[in-house]
Protein backbone atom coordinates (compact mmCIF):
# COMPACT_ATOMS: atom_id res chain seq x y z
CA UNK A 1 0.00 0.00 0.00
CA UNK A 2 1.69 3.43 -1.11
CA UNK A 3 -0.11 5.94 1.11
CA UNK A 4 1.66 8.76 1.77
CA UNK A 5 2.68 8.25 5.52
CA UNK A 6 0.71 11.19 7.13
CA UNK A 7 -2.32 9.95 5.09
CA UNK A 8 -2.02 6.53 6.96
CA UNK A 9 -1.19 7.77 10.12
CA UNK A 10 -4.53 9.98 9.80
CA UNK A 11 -5.89 6.81 8.54
CA UNK A 12 -5.36 4.81 12.12
CA UNK A 13 -6.49 7.93 14.33
CA UNK A 14 -9.82 8.09 12.37
CA UNK A 15 -10.14 4.46 12.75
CA UNK A 16 -9.57 4.55 16.56
CA UNK A 17 -13.35 6.73 16.31
CA UNK A 18 -16.45 4.55 17.41
CA UNK A 19 -18.53 3.22 14.36
CA UNK A 20 -15.86 4.13 11.62
CA UNK A 21 -13.71 1.05 9.86
CA UNK A 22 -11.10 1.36 7.51
CA UNK A 23 -13.81 1.90 4.59
CA UNK A 24 -15.39 4.77 6.61
CA UNK A 25 -11.92 6.27 7.67
CA UNK A 26 -10.61 6.55 3.94
CA UNK A 27 -13.90 7.93 3.35
CA UNK A 28 -13.53 10.85 5.94
CA UNK A 29 -9.41 10.81 5.15
CA UNK A 30 -10.32 11.96 1.53
CA UNK A 31 -12.81 14.29 2.34
CA UNK A 32 -10.48 15.94 4.69
CA UNK A 33 -7.79 15.92 2.05
CA UNK A 34 -10.14 17.48 -0.98
CA UNK A 35 -11.58 19.98 1.84
CA UNK A 36 -10.42 23.27 2.13
CA UNK A 37 -8.40 24.01 4.80
CA UNK A 38 -10.39 26.02 6.74
CA UNK A 39 -13.24 23.73 7.32
CA UNK A 40 -10.66 21.04 7.86
CA UNK A 41 -9.00 22.70 10.99
CA UNK A 42 -11.76 23.92 11.93
CA UNK A 43 -12.78 20.36 13.23
CA UNK A 44 -8.87 20.32 14.31
CA UNK A 45 -9.72 22.85 16.78
CA UNK A 46 -12.80 21.92 17.74
CA UNK A 47 -11.17 18.57 19.13
CA UNK A 48 -8.35 20.73 20.83
CA UNK A 49 -10.51 22.72 22.43
CA UNK A 50 -13.16 20.09 23.81
CA UNK A 51 -10.03 18.87 25.37
CA UNK A 52 -8.82 22.10 26.72
CA UNK A 53 -12.00 23.12 27.58
CA UNK A 54 -14.36 20.33 28.79
CA UNK A 55 -14.01 19.03 32.58
CA UNK A 56 -17.07 17.90 35.44
CA UNK A 57 -19.31 20.37 36.62
CA UNK A 58 -18.11 20.20 40.26
CA UNK A 59 -21.68 19.87 41.24
CA UNK A 60 -23.31 17.14 39.11
CA UNK A 61 -20.53 15.68 37.22
CA UNK A 62 -22.03 16.67 33.64
CA UNK A 63 -19.93 18.01 31.46
CA UNK A 64 -19.03 21.58 32.07
CA UNK A 65 -16.84 24.83 30.62
CA UNK A 66 -17.11 26.62 34.00
CA UNK A 67 -17.03 25.78 37.67
CA UNK A 68 -20.88 24.53 36.95
CA UNK A 69 -22.54 23.17 34.39
CA UNK A 70 -24.53 24.99 31.91
CA UNK A 71 -27.84 23.45 33.94
CA UNK A 72 -26.24 23.67 37.29
CA UNK A 73 -25.58 27.80 36.69
CA UNK A 74 -28.98 28.01 35.10
CA UNK A 75 -31.60 30.18 37.45
CA UNK A 76 -34.35 28.95 35.57
CA UNK A 77 -34.24 25.48 36.64
CA UNK A 78 -36.31 23.48 39.41
CA UNK A 79 -33.13 22.78 42.40
CA UNK A 80 -35.82 20.29 44.20
CA UNK A 81 -35.90 17.57 41.79
CA UNK A 82 -32.84 15.98 40.71
CA UNK A 83 -32.42 13.43 38.02
CA UNK A 84 -30.17 10.55 38.62
CA UNK A 85 -28.31 9.37 35.67
CA UNK A 86 -25.23 6.97 34.44
CA UNK A 87 -23.51 9.01 32.11
CA UNK A 88 -23.38 12.93 30.76
CA UNK A 89 -24.51 11.64 27.56
CA UNK A 90 -27.98 10.84 29.26
CA UNK A 91 -28.79 14.40 30.15
CA UNK A 92 -28.44 15.17 26.35
CA UNK A 93 -31.31 12.78 26.08
CA UNK A 94 -33.48 13.85 28.77
CA UNK A 95 -32.99 17.72 27.53
CA UNK A 96 -33.82 16.89 24.09
CA UNK A 97 -37.39 15.67 25.25
CA UNK A 98 -38.16 19.35 27.31
CA UNK A 99 -40.42 16.83 29.79
CA UNK A 100 -37.95 17.38 32.86
CA UNK A 101 -37.11 20.71 34.23
CA UNK A 102 -34.77 20.28 37.30
CA UNK A 103 -31.35 19.64 37.58
CA UNK A 104 -29.31 16.10 37.46
CA UNK A 105 -26.61 14.34 38.90
CA UNK A 106 -24.22 12.01 36.89
CA UNK A 107 -23.18 8.95 38.51
CA UNK A 108 -20.16 7.95 36.14
CA UNK A 109 -21.31 4.06 35.26
CA UNK A 110 -23.61 1.69 37.33
CA UNK A 111 -23.24 -0.72 39.69
CA UNK A 112 -21.67 -3.66 37.92
CA UNK A 113 -20.06 -6.70 40.94
CA UNK A 114 -18.71 -8.36 37.50
CA UNK A 115 -16.57 -5.13 36.27
CA UNK A 116 -15.57 -4.66 39.88
CA UNK A 117 -17.45 -1.09 39.89
CA UNK A 118 -19.22 -0.95 43.68
CA UNK A 119 -21.05 1.93 45.31
CA UNK A 120 -17.15 4.06 45.80
CA UNK A 121 -16.21 4.13 42.24
CA UNK A 122 -19.67 6.13 41.54
CA UNK A 123 -20.80 9.71 42.50
CA UNK A 124 -23.06 7.99 45.22
CA UNK A 125 -21.35 10.25 48.07
CA UNK A 126 -21.79 13.28 46.62
CA UNK A 127 -25.59 12.54 45.57
CA UNK A 128 -26.24 12.07 49.51
CA UNK A 129 -24.23 14.97 50.33
CA UNK A 130 -26.81 17.10 47.81
CA UNK A 131 -29.83 15.68 49.57
CA UNK A 132 -28.85 16.89 53.17
CA UNK A 133 -27.05 20.59 52.18
CA UNK A 134 -30.46 20.98 49.34
CA UNK A 135 -34.11 21.03 50.21
CA UNK A 136 -34.75 18.10 47.32
CA UNK A 137 -38.34 16.87 47.11
CA UNK A 138 -37.66 14.57 44.73
CA UNK A 139 -35.06 11.97 43.35
CA UNK A 140 -35.97 10.57 39.40
CA UNK A 141 -33.68 7.83 39.01
CA UNK A 142 -33.06 7.70 35.48
CA UNK A 143 -30.59 4.98 35.10
CA UNK A 144 -31.24 2.58 31.98
CA UNK A 145 -33.60 -0.07 32.47
CA UNK A 146 -31.44 -3.23 31.99
CA UNK A 147 -29.74 -5.69 34.65
CA UNK A 148 -26.95 -3.42 35.79
CA UNK A 149 -29.07 0.23 35.81
CA UNK A 150 -32.26 -1.44 37.53
CA UNK A 151 -29.72 -2.42 40.69
CA UNK A 152 -28.20 0.88 40.97
CA UNK A 153 -31.88 2.50 41.08
CA UNK A 154 -32.96 -0.32 43.81
CA UNK A 155 -29.48 0.59 45.32
CA UNK A 156 -29.95 4.24 45.44
CA UNK A 157 -33.72 3.92 46.43
CA UNK A 158 -33.04 2.30 49.54
CA UNK A 159 -30.55 5.15 50.32
CA UNK A 160 -32.65 7.74 49.60
CA UNK A 161 -36.27 6.87 50.86
CA UNK A 162 -34.84 6.59 54.75
CA UNK A 163 -33.97 10.70 54.19
CA UNK A 164 -38.07 11.34 53.70
CA UNK A 165 -37.49 12.42 49.98
CA UNK A 166 -39.78 10.93 47.49
CA UNK A 167 -38.10 8.48 45.04
CA UNK A 168 -39.65 8.09 41.36
CA UNK A 169 -38.14 5.62 38.51
CA UNK A 170 -38.41 6.35 34.32
CA UNK A 171 -41.65 4.32 33.40
CA UNK A 172 -40.99 0.80 31.15
CA UNK A 173 -43.80 0.64 28.51
CA UNK A 174 -44.12 0.33 24.60
CA UNK A 175 -41.91 2.53 23.07
CA UNK A 176 -44.50 5.53 21.69
CA UNK A 177 -45.14 4.39 17.80
CA UNK A 178 -44.75 0.71 18.83
CA UNK A 179 -46.01 -2.48 17.45
CA UNK A 180 -47.70 -4.74 20.05
CA UNK A 181 -47.14 -7.74 18.21
CA UNK A 182 -43.47 -7.38 18.40
CA UNK A 183 -43.09 -5.88 21.76
CA UNK A 184 -40.67 -8.40 23.54
CA UNK A 185 -42.58 -10.08 26.02
CA UNK A 186 -40.89 -8.45 29.26
CA UNK A 187 -41.50 -4.90 27.57
CA UNK A 188 -45.11 -5.70 27.08
CA UNK A 189 -45.56 -7.15 30.72
CA UNK A 190 -44.23 -3.90 32.27
CA UNK A 191 -46.85 -2.40 29.99
CA UNK A 192 -49.44 -4.07 31.24
CA UNK A 193 -48.47 -4.26 35.30
CA UNK A 194 -48.23 0.19 34.90
CA UNK A 195 -51.22 0.16 32.71
CA UNK A 196 -53.39 4.01 33.73
CA UNK A 197 -56.91 4.83 34.28
CA UNK A 198 -57.94 6.89 31.25
CA UNK B 1 -30.52 21.40 24.34
CA UNK B 2 -27.98 22.77 27.55
CA UNK B 3 -24.32 21.44 25.87
CA UNK B 4 -21.44 23.58 26.70
CA UNK B 5 -20.69 25.42 23.81
CA UNK B 6 -17.19 23.45 23.05
CA UNK B 7 -19.05 20.27 22.37
CA UNK B 8 -22.55 21.99 20.71
CA UNK B 9 -19.21 23.49 18.14
CA UNK B 10 -17.61 19.83 17.91
CA UNK B 11 -20.41 17.93 16.76
CA UNK B 12 -21.23 20.91 14.25
CA UNK B 13 -17.87 20.18 13.04
CA UNK B 14 -18.09 16.41 13.07
CA UNK B 15 -21.24 16.05 11.15
CA UNK B 16 -19.42 17.73 7.80
CA UNK B 17 -17.69 14.56 7.44
CA UNK B 18 -18.95 12.22 4.82
CA UNK B 19 -21.11 9.45 6.45
CA UNK B 20 -21.68 11.29 10.10
CA UNK B 21 -24.83 12.25 11.12
CA UNK B 22 -26.16 13.23 14.35
CA UNK B 23 -26.02 10.39 16.13
CA UNK B 24 -22.52 9.35 15.14
CA UNK B 25 -21.31 12.56 15.71
CA UNK B 26 -22.79 12.37 19.11
CA UNK B 27 -20.86 9.10 19.83
CA UNK B 28 -17.95 10.75 18.58
CA UNK B 29 -18.02 13.59 20.57
CA UNK B 30 -18.68 11.43 23.82
CA UNK B 31 -15.90 8.97 22.78
CA UNK B 32 -13.33 12.01 22.08
CA UNK B 33 -14.80 13.40 25.63
CA UNK B 34 -14.61 9.76 27.82
CA UNK B 35 -10.47 9.42 25.92
CA UNK B 36 -7.65 10.41 27.13
CA UNK B 37 -5.94 13.91 26.17
CA UNK B 38 -3.16 12.15 24.22
CA UNK B 39 -5.16 10.01 22.23
CA UNK B 40 -7.47 12.69 21.00
CA UNK B 41 -4.73 15.26 20.19
CA UNK B 42 -2.90 12.74 18.33
CA UNK B 43 -5.87 13.03 15.84
CA UNK B 44 -6.00 16.43 15.89
CA UNK B 45 -2.32 16.61 14.88
CA UNK B 46 -3.18 13.89 11.77
CA UNK B 47 -5.83 16.35 10.77
CA UNK B 48 -3.13 19.12 10.83
CA UNK B 49 -0.46 17.61 9.35
CA UNK B 50 -2.41 15.96 6.50
CA UNK B 51 -3.64 19.32 5.66
CA UNK B 52 -0.15 20.49 6.14
CA UNK B 53 2.29 17.66 4.38
CA UNK B 54 -0.02 16.63 1.38
CA UNK B 55 0.15 18.13 -1.38
CA UNK B 56 -0.54 16.80 -5.13
CA UNK B 57 2.49 14.87 -7.08
CA UNK B 58 4.18 17.26 -9.90
CA UNK B 59 4.17 14.61 -11.78
CA UNK B 60 0.96 12.22 -11.54
CA UNK B 61 -1.25 14.12 -9.10
CA UNK B 62 -1.74 11.75 -6.96
CA UNK B 63 -1.19 12.38 -3.04
CA UNK B 64 1.88 13.36 -1.98
CA UNK B 65 4.32 14.39 0.70
CA UNK B 66 7.65 15.54 -1.24
CA UNK B 67 7.35 16.38 -4.90
CA UNK B 68 6.49 12.93 -5.89
CA UNK B 69 4.29 10.75 -4.70
CA UNK B 70 5.42 7.20 -3.65
CA UNK B 71 4.86 5.90 -6.68
CA UNK B 72 6.55 7.83 -8.59
CA UNK B 73 9.56 8.25 -6.52
CA UNK B 74 9.74 4.29 -6.14
CA UNK B 75 12.66 2.81 -8.12
CA UNK B 76 10.65 -0.72 -8.44
CA UNK B 77 7.84 0.78 -10.73
CA UNK B 78 7.70 -0.63 -14.26
CA UNK B 79 7.43 3.27 -15.61
CA UNK B 80 5.99 1.63 -19.22
CA UNK B 81 3.21 1.58 -17.91
CA UNK B 82 0.24 4.12 -16.96
CA UNK B 83 -2.91 3.37 -15.16
CA UNK B 84 -5.01 6.22 -15.88
CA UNK B 85 -7.48 6.84 -12.72
CA UNK B 86 -9.87 9.70 -11.93
CA UNK B 87 -9.36 10.20 -8.43
CA UNK B 88 -6.38 9.38 -5.99
CA UNK B 89 -8.18 7.22 -3.95
CA UNK B 90 -8.16 4.70 -7.02
CA UNK B 91 -4.98 4.54 -6.31
CA UNK B 92 -5.17 3.04 -2.99
CA UNK B 93 -7.85 0.74 -4.59
CA UNK B 94 -5.40 -0.28 -7.17
CA UNK B 95 -2.62 -0.70 -4.94
CA UNK B 96 -4.41 -2.85 -2.48
CA UNK B 97 -4.56 -5.54 -5.25
CA UNK B 98 -1.03 -5.90 -6.15
CA UNK B 99 -1.87 -6.22 -9.93
CA UNK B 100 -0.21 -3.56 -11.20
CA UNK B 101 3.01 -2.76 -11.20
CA UNK B 102 2.97 0.47 -13.34
CA UNK B 103 2.73 3.99 -12.56
CA UNK B 104 -0.52 6.15 -12.82
CA UNK B 105 -1.71 9.31 -13.70
CA UNK B 106 -4.59 11.24 -11.61
CA UNK B 107 -7.33 12.75 -14.10
CA UNK B 108 -8.95 14.90 -11.16
CA UNK B 109 -12.29 13.68 -12.46
CA UNK B 110 -13.67 12.42 -15.19
CA UNK B 111 -15.88 14.18 -18.68
CA UNK B 112 -18.68 15.22 -17.54
CA UNK B 113 -20.68 17.64 -20.07
CA UNK B 114 -23.71 18.05 -17.56
CA UNK B 115 -21.59 19.30 -14.95
CA UNK B 116 -19.46 21.35 -17.34
CA UNK B 117 -16.54 19.42 -16.85
CA UNK B 118 -14.48 19.31 -20.38
CA UNK B 119 -10.62 18.14 -20.92
CA UNK B 120 -9.37 21.64 -19.68
CA UNK B 121 -10.40 20.63 -16.54
CA UNK B 122 -8.41 17.39 -16.29
CA UNK B 123 -4.87 17.09 -16.39
CA UNK B 124 -4.87 15.41 -19.62
CA UNK B 125 -2.65 17.83 -21.17
CA UNK B 126 -0.08 16.51 -18.82
CA UNK B 127 -0.90 12.66 -19.90
CA UNK B 128 -0.23 13.99 -23.24
CA UNK B 129 3.17 15.47 -22.62
CA UNK B 130 4.14 12.20 -20.51
CA UNK B 131 3.61 10.19 -23.34
CA UNK B 132 5.80 11.86 -25.42
CA UNK B 133 8.65 12.67 -22.83
CA UNK B 134 8.47 9.13 -21.50
CA UNK B 135 8.83 5.44 -23.16
CA UNK B 136 5.55 4.65 -22.41
CA UNK B 137 4.21 1.17 -23.60
CA UNK B 138 1.20 0.60 -22.50
CA UNK B 139 -1.66 2.92 -21.18
CA UNK B 140 -4.28 1.70 -19.05
CA UNK B 141 -7.72 3.28 -18.60
CA UNK B 142 -9.02 2.63 -15.03
CA UNK B 143 -11.74 5.04 -15.06
CA UNK B 144 -14.91 3.53 -13.70
CA UNK B 145 -17.64 1.57 -15.45
CA UNK B 146 -20.25 4.16 -15.65
CA UNK B 147 -21.49 6.13 -18.47
CA UNK B 148 -18.75 9.76 -17.43
CA UNK B 149 -15.89 7.10 -16.86
CA UNK B 150 -16.61 5.17 -20.11
CA UNK B 151 -17.14 8.64 -22.02
CA UNK B 152 -13.52 9.65 -20.64
CA UNK B 153 -11.80 6.44 -21.70
CA UNK B 154 -13.04 6.24 -24.99
CA UNK B 155 -12.34 10.29 -25.59
CA UNK B 156 -8.45 8.91 -23.94
CA UNK B 157 -8.31 5.87 -26.42
CA UNK B 158 -8.88 8.35 -29.16
CA UNK B 159 -6.32 10.74 -28.42
CA UNK B 160 -3.51 7.96 -27.50
CA UNK B 161 -3.93 5.44 -29.84
CA UNK B 162 -2.09 7.69 -32.59
CA UNK B 163 0.57 8.11 -30.49
CA UNK B 164 1.33 4.04 -31.30
CA UNK B 165 0.68 3.13 -27.82
CA UNK B 166 -1.21 0.00 -26.43
CA UNK B 167 -4.14 1.23 -24.74
CA UNK B 168 -6.08 -1.18 -22.47
CA UNK B 169 -9.48 -0.42 -20.21
CA UNK B 170 -9.81 -2.66 -16.81
CA UNK B 171 -12.45 -5.95 -17.74
CA UNK B 172 -16.29 -5.67 -16.99
CA UNK B 173 -17.87 -8.75 -15.78
CA UNK B 174 -19.06 -10.75 -13.30
CA UNK B 175 -17.60 -9.56 -9.52
CA UNK B 176 -15.78 -12.63 -8.00
CA UNK B 177 -18.05 -14.54 -5.57
CA UNK B 178 -21.08 -13.06 -7.19
CA UNK B 179 -24.31 -14.99 -8.42
CA UNK B 180 -24.99 -15.19 -12.18
CA UNK B 181 -28.67 -15.10 -10.79
CA UNK B 182 -28.82 -11.78 -9.13
CA UNK B 183 -26.22 -9.76 -11.67
CA UNK B 184 -28.16 -6.90 -13.63
CA UNK B 185 -28.28 -7.51 -17.77
CA UNK B 186 -25.74 -5.16 -18.60
CA UNK B 187 -23.01 -6.74 -16.74
CA UNK B 188 -23.70 -10.03 -17.60
CA UNK B 189 -24.08 -9.00 -21.39
CA UNK B 190 -20.71 -7.70 -20.49
CA UNK B 191 -19.74 -10.98 -19.16
CA UNK B 192 -20.66 -12.80 -22.24
CA UNK B 193 -19.03 -10.40 -24.10
CA UNK B 194 -15.74 -10.53 -23.03
CA UNK B 195 -15.91 -14.61 -22.39
CA UNK B 196 -12.35 -16.00 -22.94
CA UNK B 197 -11.00 -19.20 -23.73
CA UNK B 198 -9.92 -21.65 -20.57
Amino acid sequence: MESAPAIQKLLDELERMPGIGPKSAQRIAYWMLNSDRETVLRLADAIVEVKNTVHFCSRCFNYAEGDLCEVCASHKRDESAICVVSEPRDIAAIERTAAFSGVYHVLGGVLSPMDGVGPDDLHIAELLKRLTDETVREVVLATNPNVEGETTAAYLARLIKPLGIEVTRLASGLPVGGDLEFADEITLGRAIESRRPL
